[in-house]
């Protein structure tokens, strides 16, 4: 189920139209070292070829695949970024190799087939946003059989952390909890009218956002207390969106930390640029979104709270089962169901429990 | 131009959907004070009488009416709030008086029609979110030839005011810019691109947002500097679309501070509950959202900012052509023009200025 065109424009795309949201994507230099580097160090996946750019937004990755040398560059962005994104090539004295579409990749039409598609389809934790559905309708139309994918590869992660992010979050809700129990007793007082008929559905909205929604986190390399496991690869050139519709995954991850707390799962991505394997790359590039003291991202990692938080010991270990699907009402949001249980190096074993989430 | 319905469910009800923000108004004791008095001191307006509460959101006024004697009381909401609604009626006492109905008001069919249409559909600057459209149509289709609008009477207030936020907001301003310029050079220096061709309209994206943005206010009575003046008058029995989808004054204020900067003008509303002639309130209440020390609403005040502000004295005249309409991206949101000029007492005058806002 995809959402109302002119909802997603609305919802989805209108952020993208400020300049002030494509300079943090822009400052984030994580992420651009990684492009710049996968285009210039591998020049001659670019060199005389047609490229195709998915969601150029200010242009910038058009402009570097033009700078390395591309004979043209088709650079497509649904919004007014669009307007942008010319100017900022032809002030970068690549206008007549830069091609910008205004319009949504789905619908626009090329003149030709391309060698290499270019994109910076990720949301958080890889798929939020559905914009690689974008890239493998364009892939599907628009590459050339020997063609290459600009990021080649991507993986999800996820491991067992510690924070106290959790007990942040518990707070605020009480607090919004007394706030409300305080507003319900005022409301009787003064206008007659008895609100607590509804304390446990504003709890249950409180608890959704508070508890229940992943929250974005930039955390350290320390906070994590488990082995990180891989919970997802996606080849870019031969996925599918069947494939990526539904990630589903049972692993374990052994507890390396001693005495401590187990109050969350963190989940991140990376993407390679490796070519194809017909043409591979020169020097091959990643970009890791993983907890990082020097290299953090504007994607950070997305955190799913554990109730309550477990003490784990070194030699544990956590098997879960998770599973995430797209939203009903907005197929660009994700929902995730997470069955979780521990087996303690004793022998024993702590009885499972279940979780939904979600993913905003 | 109205925009797509999905849309304006997306984006316009969304957030009624939550309890979070119905309490945020359910807490507005001035709001609920003026409700609640205009209700329970005119009885006679209530008791055996059908009543339609035209976006009932938490049920509020529709229990009130209840409580207040209505026979009948038809519940219109078009978020999934009906179900709370619905919950709250019952568990107040009066779920076989009040009726919910989840939809939206241009749609539902009530079985008969109505003695009084209650609402609270006023937004900031009183037209913002235009949900007075919703009661117009709900009057023009439901109510009987005799009947009477809660609110009856609404107006819309504007004055010179001094404040402080005109230079913080500067300030931000410039501050982003000297951010942008950092961005630039650094651009430049490590990935070769010349974003400086794109400085210009990030400093427009960035006026727009901190000088052309009518900034919400919660403004102090002595920062008036002169007489506020009635911009628009509406008669809730027999106001049109066509009366409210612009709307135009031109007006002079008097500057009756000494020796002081007029550096903004403020805009806010009231309302009344007056009944009709025919049927007249016993007890007029009024809900006004002017500056205040003690009875400030969640409505605050909204702030136009001169750029740059003028140095006045008492006897001053403040010349203004206020003109407000409705976005063309979506009619929810308003765009003004303001051309104002300065009279001074010593008889010389100050050339005009011209500018444009948007209420967002
Ligand atoms: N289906 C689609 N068609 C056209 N543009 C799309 C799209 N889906 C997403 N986009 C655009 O893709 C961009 C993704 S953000 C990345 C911008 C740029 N390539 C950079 O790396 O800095 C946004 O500007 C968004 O508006
Ligand atoms: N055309 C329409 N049809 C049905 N509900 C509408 C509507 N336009 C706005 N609403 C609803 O009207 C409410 C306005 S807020 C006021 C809520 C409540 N009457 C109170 O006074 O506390 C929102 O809940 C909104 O969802």
């Amino acid at each position: 189920a995809t959402v109302d065109k002119e909802v997603d424009f609305a919802n989805y795309f209108c952020t993208y139209a400020f300049l002030y949201h494509q300079k943090e994507m822009l400052a984030d230099r994580v992420r651009m070292d990684a492009y710049f580097n996968a285009v210039f160090q591998n020049k001659h996946h670019f060199k005389g070829k047609v490229v195709l750019d998915v969601g150029t937004g200010s242009g910038i990755l058009a402009i570097w695949c033009a700078q390395a040398g591309a004979r043209r560059v088709y650079a497509v962005e649904a919004t007014n970024m669009a307007v942008h994104a010319r100017e900022l090539a032809k002030g970068n004295d690549v206008g007549d190799i830069v091609e910008v579409i205004q319009g949504s990749m789905e619908e626009v039409v090329l003149p030709e087939k391309v060698d290499v598609i270019i994109s910076e389809w990720m949301g958080y934790f890889l798929l939020r946003e559905s914009m690689f559905d974008s890239v493998i309708c364009a892939r599907d139309r628009w590459l050339k059989p020997d063609g290459v994918m600009y990021p080649s590869h991507a993986q999800m992660w996820m491991a067992p952390i510690r924070s106290g992010i959790g007990e942040k979050k518990e707070n605020d809700l009480e607090s919004a909890m007394s706030d409300w129990n305080n507003f319900v007793e005022d409301t009787e007082s003064y206008y007659g009218v008895n609100m607590n008929v509804l304390t446990k559905q504003f709890r249950e909205e409180h608890e959704k956002y508070y508890l229940k929604t992943s929250l974005w986190c930039n955390l350290h390399p320390e906070q994590i207390v488990g082995a990180p496991v891989v919970i997802k690869q996606i080849d870019c050139l031969t996925a599918t969106v069947d494939e990526i519709r539904t990630v589903s995954s049972k692993f374990s991850s052994s507890i390396y930390v001693d005495r401590t707390r187990l109050s969350a799962l963190a989940g991140w991505f990376d993407v390679h640029f490796r070519g194809n394997p017909q043409n591979p790359a020169l020097n091959e590039i990643e970009l890791t979104t993983a907890p990082s003291v020097e290299n953090s991202t504007h994607w950070g990692q997305q955190v799913f709270l554990l109730q309550p938080a477990l003490r784990v010991n070194e030699g544990d270990v956590f098997e879960t089962s998770f599973s995430m699907h797209r939203s009903k009402e907005n197929h660009r949001l994700m929902n995730v169901d997470l069955t979780y249980e521990l087996k303690l190096a004793s022998g024993n074993q702590v009885p499972p429990c279940s979780s939904k989430y979600y993913v905003e």
